[in-house]
């Protein structure tokens, strides 16, 4: 709303509503205003100087009974996911839509920018057409409607969702939301799957899980029976409304921690067997190693942090020399609860204690900060480096590559550097081509 | 997405994909299926009986990248805020939009769907032009751009916020969405007002803060420093990401636990003072007694439950006889945490212990769970009453009666009842006119 405009209008409306009072008596017209304000405090008081700087409505604002369901502010339309850079390849393998980490704070992603990724587009299910099937080795094999699903006792849970390629460094990504978009948090609600478990008599020869999605390519992982009895769930809800089409309406399956390939979106099946399945999807998330040997499953998500402020879309470049400013970042593990996190100022040969700070939950984005005092025209390697309660650290790039003896681009959690430059710039100094 | 189409476009792309990839090739037109999925698991081995009512998507989708701000699923068009019933007096006295708690999960509320309060309309402001002045009994007086606010350390809580007028039963509600929605929970980001008051240097003499908004009406409430240097925050951010016009943006004030308006959107000015400044609104929010003494002030909204399903929107006339159901509802205290829920099944004589679910947090929104065997063509008087570790307990309206000796329709915390009728309906029994 333009608050000259405003301005105008205010002072119109005044001169005006007794003509057009009367008019309105005479010709019954409604009225565009409606009342007007008793004064602004502010203005008996304040320096004129701020005054002029200080917009405040002089008009009457929309009611907010127009927007039944409320959008962003028009003043935020930049705040958006994107492409992944991956995309350009024209490929259905690579199409993912990252969400914007450096406009984000705390650890709920708004239902609208949390990342989406997919393999054959977004599925669109009828609610009341959806059916879900748990069969195999189960002593009653089951098809439930999504009414049915509803009425097993309710769960909400606060995980995060990482694709197991997020932070992959190839093709020279220079921002955060690039490099390490390809992950959100927020509060899922569904069913624990082992409550739904529980009446269909799993059998005892019954060791993997096929989950099965009913979108165009059939998406499938296989899942281990201990990882669906501990803390699995489907889920129906996100941050408390219904999940959107592009996260798997109306169900998902949510496999806590572990990469975001197997929380299977538009859920369509469930099987147990006693071997695991071997699905495309499983097979093309094995690693072949340089002996010739395969490891087959990467499950978990490893502990792993990134520094979101400063990053290259917010660098430091009008902070002043001696100001306090805060460095702040989104940690996580998919083995368990973050437990601390430490910041390096020289590119992880010195370390400092960072706090954790709000809620601090298994599985799920962990913020923590540290207060630094600015000097200006020093150059820095800015580093962080997350530990978690079941005894696993970040690695350096150089220790994960002695360790696995392959890139294979996927599950990066080595330490992540910007650098600031002299400038107060923050740069991307890890590609790997 | 029409299924009948979809199968039917399926059928078609397999006969004619090599006769389209051949004139692609010869006219260089790009080809609008890109691919043709595998096969379909689950067809291989269904029931087709099962197969005939269980939808998949037989074309690839959209990318997921047309929609940078996702929105709900188009089969989800009917969960929308609601004007107030109070709305239909044409006052903007009354002005709220509902929040649909029968459709939330969880405890929080998506930014779309949280009830909105004006008392002149959404004011829109340029955060570039935003300033806060904190001023009156401080050493040093400041005015703040939204870019000064965000560097101080950032806070995120999650918190309800509750209009003090919600639970009023004037006017014949008959729904939950009606009777309740002046109420939501959000994780809130910002910083603590203590951390900015610690620079500013409060004088000993300071013992109330006016919190004044930019708002057409100049909205303003007045608090005392105790609950200002306690756990008052300036937020920018809901759930995440900035909030929404409707909320503030850029800016409002957020007094965990008290009543709704003290929490000024589109905040302008924070004035400290030795008295308080009986501004309209809280000359408004006082409550006169027969006895011609008012209570001045009520600030926390008291402990209160709600019992969310079944509720008028979700009742229980499928539910078959013997089969269990859960009772979910939703409680929270503005004075502390909530320690449990007790849920009766015939009006307030007997009570059963519920359980306490997810994430139990300060002055936020707490689920609770009681898992019930229906028993068809019986009549329920279900209602719920909550306490919490400050020692408060839900009143009866017969116990609040007598120690308000009037009934001021605000801070109604009185345990609610539903009546279950025999065919499963569920109504408000407890319309006050």
């Amino acid at each position: 709303m333009d608050m000259k405009e405003n301005a105008k209008s205010f002072v119109a409306s005044q001169k005006d509503i007794f003509k057009e009072r009367r008019s309105f008596f005479q010709k019954g017209i409604a009225l565009s205003v409606a009342a007007v304000a008793t004064g602004n405090l502010f203005a008996e008081e304040g320096d004129p100087n701020i005054l002029k700087q200080m917009p405040w409505q002089k008009n009457i604002g929309n009611s907010g009974l127009e927007n039944k369901y409320g959008q962003p502010s028009i003043f935020e339309r930049k705040v958006l996911r994107k492409a992944s850079k991956e995309c350009a390849s024209g490929s259905w393998a690579t199409v993912s839509a990252l969400c914007p980490l450096q406009d984000l704070y705390g650890i709920i992603t708004p239902n609208g920018l949390f990342f989406t990724r997919s393999h054959s587009g977004i599925a669109q299910i009828d609610p009341k057409r959806y059916r879900l099937m748990i069969h195999g080795l189960v002593e009653k094999p089951i098809v439930l409607t999504l009414e049915e699903l509803k009425r097993y006792p309710r769960v909400s849970r606060i995980h995060f969702i990482e694709c197991s390629k997020n932070g992959s460094l190839k093709q020279g990504k220079s921002s955060l939301q690039e490099i390490k978009g390809m992950m959100s948090c927020a509060e899922w609600n569904g069913v624990y799957l082992k409550d739904i478990i529980k009446d269909l008599g799993l059998k005892p020869t019954a060791k993997w899980m096929l989950a099965e999605g009913s979108d165009n390519s059939a998406m499938a992982r296989t899942i281990p029976v201990d990882k669906v009895l501990d803390d699995v769930m489907i889920v129906y809800g996100q941050n408390g409304e219904a999940l959107r089409a592009e996260q798997g309406y109306p169900v998902r399956l949510l496999v806590p921690g572990w990469e975001g390939g197997f929380s299977i979106k538009w859920l369509k099946r469930l099987e147990f067997a006693t071997e695991p399945f071997f699905s495309k999807e499983d097979i093309e998330h094995s690693v072949l190693k340089p002996n010739a040997k395969a490891i087959q499953s990467f499950y978990p998500m490893e502990v792993n942090s990134v520094i979101t402020s400063p990053c290259p879309e917010h660098p430091w470049d009008t902070i002043k020399d001696g100001e306090w400013v805060e460095i702040e970042g989104v940690a996580w593990s998919g083995q368990g609860t973050v437990k601390g996190v430490d910041i390096s100022f020289d590119g992880g040969k010195n370390w400092t204690k960072a706090t954790l700070k709000g809620l601090v939950l298994p599985k799920a984005w962990t913020r923590f900060s540290l207060m630094y005092r600015f000097k200006k025209g020093e150059k820095l390697l800015l580093c962080s480096r997350a530990y978690d309660d079941a005894g696993f650290i970040q690695p350096t790039f150089k220790q994960e590559m002695a360790f696995m003896k392959v890139d294979f681009f996927e599950h990066n959690n080595t330490i992540f550097t910007w650098e600031v430059t002299k400038e107060g710039k923050v740069k991307n100094v890890q590609v790997i081509s």
